[in-house]
């Protein structure tokens, strides 16, 4: 299963991607630059050392290669690189949206929001791309910071949103891969709309306590994961 | 110093009742029925024994008597008493908004939100109350049921929003009287728009389990309290 990363070169999704290729699996990261997607793929093998399997290239390419397909970009781009993927997410594929609408793609506060129109970014880019598409929605409140730094261990949970159950565990089966990450399934896409804003009540916390990374822990459950097993 | 808790024979506010009774704070029940507040009472008595300082009486004659006033009513109704208690809130008085503006006050779902013409809850409350009162927003994602089973130990992290730092840590030094809950400074009152809307999201993460009182922990630091100190 190929693993592509729209926006791979950004704190995220860079985080990501190396999270990801040291657990094993095949990384694409795709750039609006073809040139910054190798580079950057190549500075992730240089500190996975020579094993890792990531490779670099434009947005449209990685999206084509995906099996499952993260987009992690900011809201004031979002719309723009969906159409520009668009013809190259085909029907059936899992795209998982980590945008959250801060109020920075405005000129304002990283802890404020704007509201989307259709509700959530991730509905947003639903609404953009083929229907058949399997819309997912996660990693909003992940520090990005905290997903680079491979040495020092995660410690947060995920809130996955989405309206396909498989999709979901997929997703979350990805998220297991990546010690102490947990996912808690939050519901339908619909739920993006408050999962997307907690990444500003997040840097709210960051601020007033000036530190990077606080994260959420979900509480009432002794293991998360897919609801029912 | 005097707690009120008005709307406090519901199950947040008679949680936090019994809660703050039994760390040995002179409680005050407002209920808009002078015998049901004052029978709410007696049962927080009975369950916490006879050395417990609970009183009951109406929404208006408890808010008159608080130095710190919860407010722990649906959002269907919190426009009203708030204009009730209006006049018996002096200017200087922390206020305690608890509100999350479910959908299920007009007839909807409790994972969905309707959004407040203020921006929150809270901001409503705000401007109904007397300019000089101080507003504070905190335990939308504090399990009423949770509170109310005094065997059980807490296990949630309070999310305090408000524009009075002072204020806000009056309320987290009740907060912290509360055995293993903790107080999360989430920055000023208009964070609120965010805090309360992660009610419906532990909803629907309740719901995706079958389980009933999911909640936040926030990682990032060893404590939190009081931002500085």
């Amino acid at each position: 299963m190929d693993i592509s990363v729209i926006g791979g070169t950004g704190e995220e999704g860079f985080g990501l991607t190396l999270r990801l290729a040291r657990a094993g699996q095949d990384v694409i990261i795709g750039s609006r630059s073809e040139e910054k997607g190798a580079a950057t793929a190549q500075k992730a093998v240089e500190i996975l050392g020579g094993d890792a399997r990531v490779d670099g290239t434009t947005n449209e390419l990685a999206a084509e290669r995906g099996d499952i397909i993260f987009v992690t970009v900011p809201y004031a781009g979002q719309a723009d690189i969906y159409r520009a993927i668009k013809a190259s997410v085909a029907p059936g594929k899992i795209v998982v949206d980590c945008t959250s609408p801060l109020a920075t793609a405005v000129g304002g506060r990283a802890w404020h929001v704007v509201r989307p129109w259709h509700g959530s970014a991730a509905e947003a880019a639903k609404a953009i791309l083929d229907p058949g598409v399997k819309m997912v929605a996660a990693f909003h409140t992940v520090s990005g910071e905290q997903l680079q730094d491979l040495d020092r261990p995660m410690d947060s949970d995920v809130f996955v949103c989405g309206t396909d159950k498989e999709a979901k565990a997929a997703v979350g089966e990805l998220v297991d891969l990546i010690p102490n990450l947990r996912w808690v399934d939050a519901g339908d896409l619909t739920q993006a709309r408050i999962a997307e804003t907690m990444t500003a009540l997040l840097i709210s916390v960051n601020r007033a306590y000036k530190i990077h990374d606080a994260g959420f822990r979900v509480t009432g459950r002794e293991a998360w994961g897919r609801p029912g097993v």
